[in-house]
């Protein structure tokens, strides 16, 4: 587990070695994605690496300017895995770490500044006109890893529009207007049907690979139609009995013995079973990181304002998606629904770099906004729910939600539905996945069990979560024998579903085909292969198959959420759900029917069937997502647009707030804010309990001026301000008038000092001196020939508060804001400053010894360098200092 | 009309006095309303106050501290129309205006600080004990047409919750939590059984009535079943025609004479049409006139923050609930879709005064929650679309929306619709309105028509919006006669309505009934007693009715929005829509059997009916609606809930897009927007353009400090300040260090302030003489009891940014915060301040003069009070005094 691999190294002191070997890998373009995966490429095990002389490699994270030909559209698609070759070839790009950018580097930008649009995010920000010499100042790209500036980006979008709109009036403008505003819809609809397509191809895949376990259609007559799944094969046949097109492999082999077949196919389920998912641990594992699991914790983050380089790339997009069928046909307790999300908002990143000078693609936030609307169609397609999917965007995944995206999503998922319902994958017809039609409604003493079965879920969700957890942590610790092993891990977890599995029926089969049995009325199933529907006392064999099943299935999925296979946790825990849910049904009905006269039942109607168990099945299926989800409203609309039963929407809601109640009683979190939590992704939950949150003034929170490192308006030449660039690994610094009137004049990120500072001494450029003289404030008396103003590259208008401001106002507005960092005065003198890590960490700080201290931050704290010991000298402090003070203490 | 009466007075400069009236009213509990409307019952014309004294009673809107006995139930819910009996006797509570509140009040407050819980919005805060030094300082509640201070409230509802949390632990506190966390959801669940409940009687009310204008329900054998509808009454019968139990009038009265009876029939049809809309105006104009239109432009300014109180009172619900039913009755061009939001909120208001001490109502920022969830059912049991209820409320109504808003919305649109569907008021067993189903997909080449549908409904709305408005101004002008008679207007209305619509079969039935017609397919129509479906050529007359009925339509529904009934939109919109997209259909359908081998129709199969109008109505409807409001997600999601028609959730899709598209190029503000800017409401729409506004900083923008009047740390005594807040009306002031030294210490209001003196002066309080000191910054040699320390009531930490910040980021910090104010300031020092009234005032600009200049701001700008020339004297700014200054040129 790369993430992990921090800890491993003892402390975080000395953890961004990863990283930094990401940092000097050559320059390509904003893949979202973490060099962190091909480094592992290189060496299987990470940590030897941290030795290294990577760490005196200095703290330059800055992009560099690509160059200014084009790359092809392939290089620019299919770069990751090959980054290998191309970090072997020495590349004219690569800044030799801690020395100047390479000139002709900076030269292209200043000679050409809208250096083909292509890469606007990674150059400077040409528009800010206005903004010169007050204002946010100019920008260079974010680093990987880092938290994007809502407000910047929005303001930059706005004047963007503003200039579109001013500098083309007319016709000519409007035409230009309506290109501009089409490119978003291009890109949706584009993403809709990619979606939609590959969610048919997956399902298409799946099913044949899954149904291939057990055997495989061969026509005797006609010859092979070995594309076939079970279904088609048997297509028109009433009962699989009955089929004779397919073959179980032990008919193939010709055994007809009963005993030497059932071993026969045992062994083939377990042999295939093992091999899929093998195939997709080594695709992950050799092709691609960021493919595994589920991928909608990062995807919260990142739509929560975090840059993560690749994690939406190309390779990132064909692994998931080959990976995924094959994890799904291998039968183990895992979904596609999740992954499916990660692979529509990968979709849309592909065809947003299509449009390589997009406007979109140049700014981060309405390319969260983008992947916001593409997330939806991930839910519309797995679920055959487009409205369930914009209110799982719009609940469980966004950060910000304006109404535009939300109509950009509902498009999109539509477009999505649309499209995979023109595939029409399962020959049903029809969008809804399991259509059921239950030919009664419920009674009033039904609610008794169907609140019982809300409680189930909530309990199984708290278990789940907390099991899962531990796994995850036993996963990354040092007595795991696998730590270094995933795939064997992978392979592991599945020969042993392989083995529980076939033994009982119900878990044999797929768990969508699972869940559509379990949803049904018992007459309508005309084909009861399961063994499903039996009369009267003989269901109590039942039951307690259904049980053991549940159990086993919830332990089973609680090991697989986690593996190094792409992994949704929704299906499974519909499955569970369905199952326990069921039972309760069951029991229920043999209760009514032993005992018709008992008072509770006085509703029933005689000689007609008075409970259906197809409905437990899907209420505790709503309760069971409800339960490890801790969602709402999207669950009641998926499970409704899934069985189309209008009717059980009643006591579907009251399972699904009673599940949510009683899980939120074992925890806040659900699964995968849980997922957050334990990678240590900088997400600030909107959703947190309010009594979390400290009641305390700001000032005791942030970081006092006494421990930050603060730039002077004058007195700095350009070696002092690199010198303190080389010291301090802060992601900026506050500008104060002088060190005895600490007055805020504005504050200065890291990589665009840098940046000003390798421009100004460039030969081709100013080819200033060392010794020039640097200022930020104005200073009417110099000439500016020979001096160096940075002003332009200032914020001087960052947020500011009063230090006496509460804590949680100071949260909201970063919240609300978007905000990276405030700054607070009292009375205009800088008093402290405090970073949206630092809030994160006062926040999850109350279970940091519980998730193991030193830990937190892990992967994502590439900046902590383990220099702790100058604080105080220059009083230092920056974006992550305070991280690294608290993970020592 | 009242809200409009300022105009009519001239100028806004002396425009408070109906509201003046209004606040020496007795003090009565919180009803959202305005005394407005029973200082119009007073009176029949508002104006004739205006020259009276009321201008010379002082300023003072606080609201005055309740008696400690609690009202009984009847005098909290049914105040508003007896408040002048109230009014005439002399009430020991009433303040003298402009003198010092009556002491025993005061005292009451400070014996007993959180005297009954039930008026803690009108006590101050007694939470905020750590605030007391420092922070955002005690509040006096707020007054009516103000704008709440959202982080304020918030911050409340955490301290509450944290006290309840930590004061008691244990079992009891938990149970404490559950029972407070209960009371959102118990008044949620009454909310939706509620609306449900009323919305059925008004369904079967309307009905039955409407179809009265007819004739009644007689069975001769069983005597008189009169209080039938004619579906019920023709229950069981095929065709109307053959349904004898139904007795038009002119049957009733024994004429045979065809010409006698159409003319006896026509003449009931029109006088039963007149008198419904003549009783619904009478109640309206009667006993509450916030009953009347949508009230979806007052919700949606509620939601963002303002306080119109009595607006969802008791009375607010009763007339407009009985309103509906005849104004629906009557036939006029209305729905009864966008009141029966205004029905849900009143509800939830009424339910929340129920649980008087409620933590809910005592908060204004949960209580606009609460309201975003009613609303919800209000468009739930209005179109039975429980989804598009909270989609509607999401993307139409609210401004602040967070997820558990969402589930809360939800449960409340589920629950109506539930009751709804118990009630079955049309005996159809579905919450399905118009179920309709296709009997046939669409092919591509009818995306042609369809997309034409689209355009048409852009314009639609267009020339609707700007048509409506036109005609909204007309009527507040002098030379509209039926100013001061809109009783006049509605009848006369409703005579042409009815004189018009009776001849047109399509115009004599009512809207619902005639889309639900529109919707259908020709052979699902078994009794075509309207005439719609006709065989071939035979088609050309039935398009030219149609056609013709759809510009009536139009113009009617243009006309009737605005008048003093209950009336909505939504239905007139849908009917339109349906109307226009059916002659599309027709045509269509007309061509294609004309010329089957046409190379678009190459598609169609022989013999099979290639083109259904119907869904062409469906797409009418749902792109008239995108016109009319501007919506999306919602109108798709209705649609869709309306029709169960997911085969043509993509052209609806379209068209409601292109309809958007084509409106927004005419003017960005949907109908409901228009009117919020038509009536002057401050309402900062955060779905603005982005180039409306000004790429400007915001130092050009704000009150300079030169203009503001600013109370000093020192220097000040209780006689000083009293004469400051007499002089100037301003609704806070900022405090700065000294005269010499801006510096920002904080800011106070003027509630705070007034209240604060008030109980230091108070006889019975501490007493203080007029010539106390007063100070608002830390003196340490001064004698706490002689002088007076205001920092309890001052916000000391009051949000501020540099004045060099953009606007554009101003903007954004007022609509995701939910401020009131900003204040400037430069390197500490004061620079300027903007009030939420100027951002919208700038905001709305560009606009005014078009509008109609000095009428904006209206009925809601009480606090100007045309004392424009203080300005500049001390250098005087507050809230509102821009609007004034504003206001003259």
């Amino acid at each position: 587990m790369s993430s992990l691999s921090p800890k491993q190294n003892g402390h975080a002191s000395s953890s961004r070695s990863p990283l930094s070997s990401a940092s000097t890998s050559p320059p390509e373009d904003d893949d979202e994605g973490l060099d962190l995966a091909s480094g592992l490429l290189e060496e299987e095990d990470p940590l030897d690496e941290n030795g290294a002389g990577t760490l005196d490699q200095g703290a330059s994270f800055k992009r560099i300017q690509q160059p200014t030909t084009k790359p092809s559209l392939a290089s620019r698609f299919l770069s990751s895995p090959f980054s290998r070759s191309r970090n072997a070839s020495p590349s004219p790009l690569v800044r030799p770490s801690g020395a100047n950018p390479t000139t002709n580097t900076i030269l292209s930008y200043l000679n050409n500044p809208v250096n083909g649009g292509a890469n606007l995010q990674d150059t400077k920000d040409a528009n800010g006109l206005d903004w010169y010499v007050e204002g946010p100042g100019r920008r260079v790209g974010y680093d990987d890893l880092t938290a994007i500036d809502w407000i910047y980006e929005y303001n930059k979008e706005r004047i963007r529009l503003r200039q579109l709109t001013t500098n083309a009036p007319g016709l000519l403008g409007q035409l230009k207007q309506v290109v501009d505003g089409s490119q978003l819809w291009i890109v949706l609809v584009a993403t809709g049907i990619a979606v939609g397509s590959i969610a048919a191809g997956i399902d298409i895949a799946s099913d044949w690979m899954g149904d291939l376990k057990q055997g495989v259609c061969s026509n005797v007559e006609n010859g092979g139609k070995f594309y076939l799944s079970r279904p088609f094969c048997c297509w028109g046949v009433n009962s699989y009995a009955q089929c004779h097109d397919w073959r179980t492999w032990s008919t193939l082999m010709g055994v007809v013995n009963k005993g030497g077949s059932y071993l026969i196919e045992y062994i083939a389920f377990v042999l295939l079973s093992v091999l899929f998912a093998g195939c997709a641990s080594v695709l992950v594992n050799r092709f691609s990181l960021y493919a595994k699991q589920s991928g909608i914790p990062e995807i919260k983050t990142v739509l929560g304002g975090f840059v993560i380089r690749r994690f939406l790339g190309t390779w990132t997009l064909i692994v998931k998606s080959l990976g995924l069928c094959l994890a799904v046909a291998s039968g183990m307790w895992l979904g596609k629904e999740g992954p499916l999300v990660h692979v529509a908002c990968c979709c849309a990143n592909v065809f947003m770099k299509l449009f390589s000078p997009s406007v979109i693609n140049a700014n981060e936030a309405r390319k969260r906004e983008t992947f916001s609307a593409a997330a939806a169609s991930g839910i519309s397609v797995a679920f055959g729910s487009p409205i369930g999917g914009v209110l799982f965007s719009l609940e469980q995944l966004s950060y910000y939600f304006p109404d535009k995206t939300m109509w950009a999503s509902f498009v999109c998922a539509m477009v999505a539905a649309v499209t995979l319902q023109a595939f029409d994958p399962f020959r049903t017809g029809k969008l809804v996945l399991y259509q059921v039609t239950y030919h009664s409604g419920w009674h009033a003493f039904e609610l008794v069990p169907f609140a019982l079965i809300g409680i189930i879920g909530g309990l199984y969700g708290a278990m789940f979560i907390k099991l899962n957890m531990r796994i995850a942590s036993f996963r990354t610790s040092a007595r795991n024998p696998f730590l270094r092993r995933p795939v064997v891990e992978v392979l592991l977890v599945a020969l042993v579903t392989a083995l529980i599995s076939f033994p009982i029926t119900f878990l044999r089969a797929q768990s969508s085909e699972l869940v559509e049995y379990l949803f049904a009325e018992c007459r309508d199933i005309q084909d009861d292969y399961l063994g499903l529907c039996k009369a009267g006392i003989a269901n109590t064999g039942v039951i307690f198959t259904l049980l053991i099943s549940a159990i086993i299935g919830f332990a089973l999925a609680t090991v697989t959420f986690g593996l190094q296979v792409p992994a949704g946790i929704l299906l499974p825990s519909m499955a569970v759900g369905a199952l326990y849910g069921r039972v309760v049904g069951l029991v229920v009905e043999l209760w009514q029917r032993q005992h018709p006269d008992f008072i509770l039942f006085a509703a029933c109607e005689p000689d007609v069937p008075c409970v259906t168990p197809g409905t437990y099945a899907v209420i505790g299926a709503a309760s069971a997502l409800a339960g490890a989800t801790r969602m709402t409203v999207s669950i009641v609309v998926i499970m409704f647009e899934l069985t189309g039963a209008l009717t059980y929407v009643l006591p579907i809601m009251i399972a699904v707030m009673l599940s949510k109640w009683v899980g939120d009683a074992f925890g806040k979190r659900g699964i995968y804010e849980s997922w957050i939590h334990f990678q240590g992704y900088p997400f600030l939950d909107n959703k947190l309990d309010d009594a979390v949150i400290p009641d305390v003034p700001v000032k005791n929170i942030m970081t006092r001026v006494e421990d930050l490192v603060c730039i002077t308006a004058t007195g700095h030449s350009i070696q002092t301000l690199q010198d303190l660039l080389k010291d301090h690994h802060y992601r900026g610094f506050p500008v104060i008038m002088s060190p005895r009137e600490s007055t805020l004049l504005g504050y200065i990120s890291r990589t665009e000092l840098l940046y000003a500072l390798d421009a100004a001494t460039s030969p081709v450029g100013r080819a200033l001196p060392g010794e020039t003289d640097c200022y930020f404030a104005h200073q009417p008396l110099v000439d500016p020939t020979t001096t160096l103003d940075l002003r332009p590259w200032m914020d001087q208008t960052p947020i500011t508060l009063s230090s006496r401001t509460s804590f949680q106002l100071t949260k909201d507005m970063f919240e609300k804001l978007g905000l990276r960092f405030v700054i607070f005065t009292d009375r205009g003198e800088l008093a402290g400053l405090l970073t949206k890590k630092d809030l994160w960490f006062v926040l999850n700080e109350g279970d940091l010894d519980a998730a193991g201290k030193g830990y937190v931050g892990g992967v994502l704290r590439e900046e902590v360098d383990g220099r702790e010991d100058q604080r105080g000298l220059l009083g230092g402090e920056e974006e992550d200092e305070r991280d690294s003070r608290r993970g020592e203490g």
